[in-house]
This record gives C-alpha cells, structure tokens and sequence, in this order.
C-alpha cells in the first residue's frame, strides 16, 4: 500500500498554522472538483486561549497508525483490528456535486482520524459548534482504518453513474436461506466500515461522517462489532466465533500476494477501469442461536463444523492449520469430514478453488423482544474480487446443503464496490467516477 | 478485598484431576446449602482424547486476574475496565431450592472465569453439549469482574424473603424526566455486570449465566457497554462521554477509602445485616440526543456541564482536578459556573456532601428506527449506601434543573441491592438470605 504524506495535516493540534492546514487539506479535497466551499461544513477558526490549556497532544505512535492514502484501501488486508463499527447510508440529495462535497470531507475528515487526530478543532470559535465531537480526543489512532464502498442502489439515475455500474456489482440473488432478511438491515447507497482496537475511535468515525452528510447523507442502519473472529494476517491467532469455534483458519492473509491478487483486488479483468485496485464487500448480519446450539452434542457441533472444537483442527488431523483431507473415510465407508460440513462446504477444493477474504466480528444487540433470547451471532464481511464467481456459488452450496444452517438465520444483507484507495489529500473515493 | 484460595480449580484445564476439582467446586458450592446435585446442569467428564490436542492452555497472568472472592464484591471498586456486558434477569423459577442452585452454580462458574477459565470443560463427553460455550477459550482473564445483584422485586412472596427487604431497596420513585422510561429496559429480579477489558470475556459470562439459569431464570434486558466513562481509581486517566467531555473527574476512586466507606460500602446502618459489605446500584440507560448536542455551540456545550471542553477544567480553573469554585462570579455578577450547569448540580457541596461511585459505559444500539437517529449514549452505573440519600435526590435536582436535559432522555431505570462478596467456594451471593 502506497503512502502520500499529507504533512500540513500533522500539525493539526498546533493552534493558527494548524488551523490553517485543515482548511487547506478540506479545500484541496473539495477545491479540485471545483465545488463549493466547504465553509458550510462547519470548518472554523481554531481557539488557542481557551482558559484550561490546549487541546489534548495526540496519543499516537507510528505503530498505532496505518496509512489512509495508497493503492489499495486500507481495512482489507490490513491485519484485522479488534473493534468494529459499521454503516451503511442512504444518499439523500439529488446533487452531484454535494454528493462529491461530502465524499472529499470525508475523505478529509479520514486523514486526520486514521493520524489519531480530530476532525478539526474541539476548541474553535466558542460561538459556533465544535468540529469533531471530541469523544475520541486524547485516544490514540489505535490502528483505525475507514474503508468506503458503493452499493448498487448508487448507480441509478441520480447521479449520472448508471452507465458506471461494474458488472460484478451485479445485485446479490435471492439465495437459499434468505427468508429472514431484513430490509432495514440490509442495502445501502454507501458503506463505511471502521475497524480500530478501540471502539470509541471506530464509532466516532460512524458519529462524524453522519454529521458530515448532514443535508447529503443519512444512515440507514449500522452495526458494532465487539469482537473480530477472523485473522487476516499470520501474525495473528485465529479467533473463536460464538459456537465457541476457531473462525477463519484458511482464510486469506495479508501475506499472501497471490490469493490477494487472485481473489480479492479488482484487476485488469473489470469492465469497470475505476474500480481497478479496488474490491467487492458482502456483508451479511448472521444471527447465531446460541441457545439451541448451545444445547448440541459436542461431537454434532464438530460434525457441523468438519473441525475440531477446542484445538481446531480438521476431523481429518492433529492441529489447526492441517489442510482437511476431503477424501479420508471412517472404516466403515464414511466420510469423517462430513459431506454437509461447513468447512467441506466453504472451502475451495468445493467451490472452484475460489476464496474470500472474511473479516467478521461478533455482535450482539441485546435480546430478541419476540423470543427472550439473545440477538447475537456474526456480522460477515467478505472481500472478494467478483461476488459472482466467489460469495454466490459459495453460498449457494452453502444454504442449500450446510448442517450450520440448523442454527443460524442470515438478517442483514448488502454489497459495495469498495473502490481504490484516496492517493492523496485532494482525493476522494471514486473521484474519477464524476469526472 | 480478601481472597480466599481456591486452589482446585486452578488446575481446571489438567484433564482428569481439573474435571473432579471442577466437580469439588460445583458440590461444594451446592452440597452446602444441602440442596439437589448438579448433574443436570451438564457438568460432566472431562475427555483427554480428543484428536488434535488438549484444550487451549488458560492465556492469564496473575496481572490479569481480579479476585472473585472477598469481603465486597469485585467490580464496584476495581479500576473500571473497558468493556462491559450487563443482564438483568427475571426468576421464573417458583423454587427457592432451583434459584439457591442456580445461584451456587453461578457463583462456581465466577470463580472460573474471573481466573480465565471456562465453566467446565470444552471437550468434554462427546455425546453431551459442551459445558462450556467456548467463545473466550484461549483469551486471558482480562480483569474479569462479575457483580450481582438483586431487585426489588425478588423481595416478594415467591421465595420468603419479603421480611428480608432492605429499607433502602426502597422502589425508585418517579424523577422528573422519567416519562422516556421503557419498562423492557427496566427492572429485573437480578443483575449481573461483567467488566473485563475484552468484550469478548464480558460477554461470555452472560451467555453462560443464562445457560446455566435455563429453567430458573430468563433475561430480561442487556445492555452492551463499549467504553468506560469513568475512571475509579486514581491510577486512570479520565475517559470522555459520546457528548466529548471528560466524565467523572470527581468520582470517588478505589483509592479513597474514606469515600468508599462513608458513600458507597453499607455498614451497620443497615436495618438488614445480610446486606453489609454490598451497596446499591443503580442502572439508568441515558441516551443522548447527540445530533442535537453537535450542532450546539462550543460555549454551550461548555455551560451546560460547567467545564471547558479539550481540558476538562472547571469554568473557573485551569485544570481538570481543579476544584470548581461554584462561588466566583464574573464583574457583572453572573456565576462562573451558571446555576444550571451539571457539575454545580451534581456535586457533593450541592448535594449535602453525597457523593456516588459512577462506572458508566457508552453504548450505541443502531439506529432508531422512528427517527433514524444514532440509539447511543450512556450506561449509568452508580453504587451508593443508600440511594434515598444519594441517587434519588441528586437525580431529583438534576431532573428539574440540569441544563443537560435538553439533550439526554433517561429510557431504562433498574435498582439493585449488591450483596457483600462471595467469600469462598461454597458459598455464593446472599446465601445468608436463605439461612
């Protein structure tokens, strides 16, 4: 991932030259699409005399901070933050070109989040509103990424994009299991995803940009994520979902350059050159009953799985990352990884030797008020280079044959073309879609 | 806080020897009040043999232990962690016999889990569930607390304690600003808060409480709390709230011992001797208006609470842990600190000198539907002596007269009698109660 340094920006805590420097960084972003000014946002002028001393230092070393500008955006194969906050937005204007305003705010607004850094000044003008909402004030970067995807829903007639729509954002079938979704948790014109180790940091990035759409953009539903279940790199150790079950073993890592040129960063194939360097998201909100599960035979739940609770590794081996053996058959003719297991099913030796990036974490919302039990389960995300060839004939298979769909409901549903990352300051997500 | 040693269970994770200490610590706890055996509730033979190794080994160090067994409970003067799972639960159970079970078992899975342990074992018979759910297998103790009450409510006819009611478990009466009160967020028969500093580890212990209620009790309400507001020990920095001010920089902290007695600890003033050593805690789920709160000015903001924003210091200091001087007046005559503000209407020298030991969380739910606003704010948590000497009157004053009000809205209320600490293995919350 490449680095555009974006130094104005660093000395953002300093009083006037700090001050200066946002509004330089806010007016490249919008002043190269010659679009309004932005003084509307609500940008103003820094206070240093505020009695009580001046704002809080950052927090941040080099080792909380990943980089914001480059390639590819940052949050995909970044190795999985703990905490997550997630939303999607519904566009609410019919202009382009406040649609693009808010677009380089937040991609402004993003630069200095992922730097450990408020939007702009706690202390400005006391007469005016503050321009970040301060709850993150003296917290660290806390390795936050902010990664923006565009649903299909965007390339309508709204905005002129409809001749923009890449194949791949082909809108996901109806598929075997889907009778549970719910429309208020699924769709969305837009995506933002904020992965950090703290989740202050994460949900004050969702707060900022709502307030940054204002008048543009509203949210149209959201979703925390307590806990990430899936390693994206091999530093770090597979976590457990909430069967209890080590999630993501063969998952894709960042270290793997090929599974990641492979299966998840839109290359040369696209019919769409914007989306070159780019992604597909799936997210789905896969709610988990826990209580019926929690009541299965342990050798049920390792059936289900084709895996090994505690240790996790495949039915067919001794430890976590020994490749399934498909073909291994008990005595007596059976298979020992079951035919209808989740990792038979999921895996690429099934699926056309297809692979999916997954990123999920666990949530839970409280209790289910129809049931008494508890709403919890995983919020999947998925990247992948064509939901097409990778998350719908893998879940197909899935929702047709899987013996884990006894015990969980898909109740979300969405897809984004996650474009490539903003280069620079005066960048913006798509920005070459509008020009 | 004492620590009774309960050297059995911390060779939990050995195959054989840590099944029949777990079993030790399960009859113990149980055969004390000479009620039925616990084998219904799955405990049962650890199996060594499952293919692919023996359960993860525990993740803790001593550092990241909290004491489950003391004098008072653990939670309530602990440094705040960082996340925390909160359950209230309903007793459907008519049995005081089932509940005292169900209390024993609870109070022997605490003391597993507050060492980084799981319930029982996760491999254990094949053809029987999992004792325990798993999810937090591998993670450390992560400064697990579990902290239990009990609600008015349990005080009826159900279980002979009617006569046991303390006076202070007096019913909250209705406070000005209560009309937002949702009664699915309020009350309960029993409480238990789960602080750890991994969501993961807090909520695991819900989960497995309402597992092992199965048949006796349900949940009512749960609330997730992603960060904590308020610092109670010296040794923490303080946090700020959704609405970006540093909470709690007055709070009575683990340190002040003083404090701790006079506020927080009941003493011999109790009319109900089983209750010395606890303290009461009161629940309140404060959401905040927070995209009206943003679009209030900075000078606002700051006299609604009495403080600057960035510093924290009091309108009339220089420094977060200045003292306010609700005295000072500016040349016109005006007070400093206005006559409304939160910080001159909470504090002690308003409140005939009662203070409270607050340990909130921000939480955020999604989005409201009806309004499609951020469902975030505060998790109130405050323990006390005696809430009709503290809680009702300081929430009284600041119900007729905070200016915050304007941009919060109380929507769940629940009160709780915390009994002293478990003291041992065998003995559990309240156990006295039922002598």
């Amino acid at each position: 991932m490449g680095q555009a340094v974006d130094d104005e920006a660093t000395t953002e805590t300093a009083a006037e030259p700090g001050t200066a420097s946002r509004r330089q960084v806010i007016g490249r972003a919008i002043g190269a699409a010659g679009v309004v000014a932005v003084g509307g946002v609500g940008y103003g002028v820094a206070r240093a005399t505020e009695p009580g001393g001046s704002p809080s230092p950052p927090a941040s070393s080099a080792s909380d901070i990943v980089p914001f500008y480059g390639a590819n955006q940052a949050g995909i194969a970044t190795p999985a933050q703990d905490r997550l906050a997630f939303a999607a937005f519904d566009v609410t204007s019919g202009s382009a070109q406040a649609f693009q305003v808010m677009l380089g705010t937040w991609a402004a607004a993003a630069a200095q989040m992922t730097k450990g850094l408020p939007v702009g000044a706690v202390d400005n003008n006391p007469q005016s509103p503050p321009i970040d909402t301060g709850e993150a004030d003296g917290l660290s970067a806390a390795g936050l990424t902010i990664t923006v995807g565009f649903g299909p829903s965007l390339f309508d007639h709204r905005f002129g994009l409809a001749g923009k729509r890449p194949a791949a954002l082909a809108d996901l079938p109806t598929l075997p299991g889907d009778g549970s979704l719910q429309p208020a948790r699924s769709g969305g014109d837009l995506c933002v995803q904020a992965c950090a180790d703290d989740p202050t940091v994460a949900f004050h990035v969702i707060r900022n940009f709502a307030r940054l759409a204002r008048g543009t953009a509203v949210i149209r539903w959201s979703q925390l994520g307590f806990g990430r279940t899936s390693s994206t790199s091999d530093s770090q150790q597979t976590e457990r979902n909430l069967m209890g079950f080590k999630d993501g073993t063969r998952n894709i890592k960042a270290e793997a350059a090929d599974d990641l040129r492979d299966h998840v960063w839109v290359g040369s194939e696209t019919d769409q050159a914007w989306m070159t360097g780019g992604s597909y998201l799936v997210a789905r909100r896969i709610r988990m009953l826990i209580e019926s599960w929690d009541t299965d035979y342990l050798s049920d739940q390792e059936n289900v799985f084709g895996r090994f609770k505690t240790s996790g590794a495949p039915l067919t081996g001794k430890s976590e990352f020994d490749t399934p053996d498909l073909a291994a058959k008990h005595t007596d003719g059976t298979p020992v990884i079951p035919l209808n297991a989740h990792i038979r099913l999921a895996g690429p030796e099934t699926n056309n030797n297809q692979k999916i990036l997954r990123r999920g974490y666990s949530y839970t919302d409280g209790i289910d008020s129809a049931t008494g039990l508890l709403d919890a389960g995983l919020f999947f995300l998925a990247y992948q280079k064509d939901p097409r060839r990778q998350f719908v004939p893998i879940q197909t298979r899935l929702g047709h044959q899987d013996n884990l769909n006894e015990y969980i409901r898909h109740t979300g549903s969405a897809l984004f073309a996650v474009p490539p990352g903003v280069s620079a300051a005066g960048d913006w997500w798509g920005k070459s879609l509008f020009a």
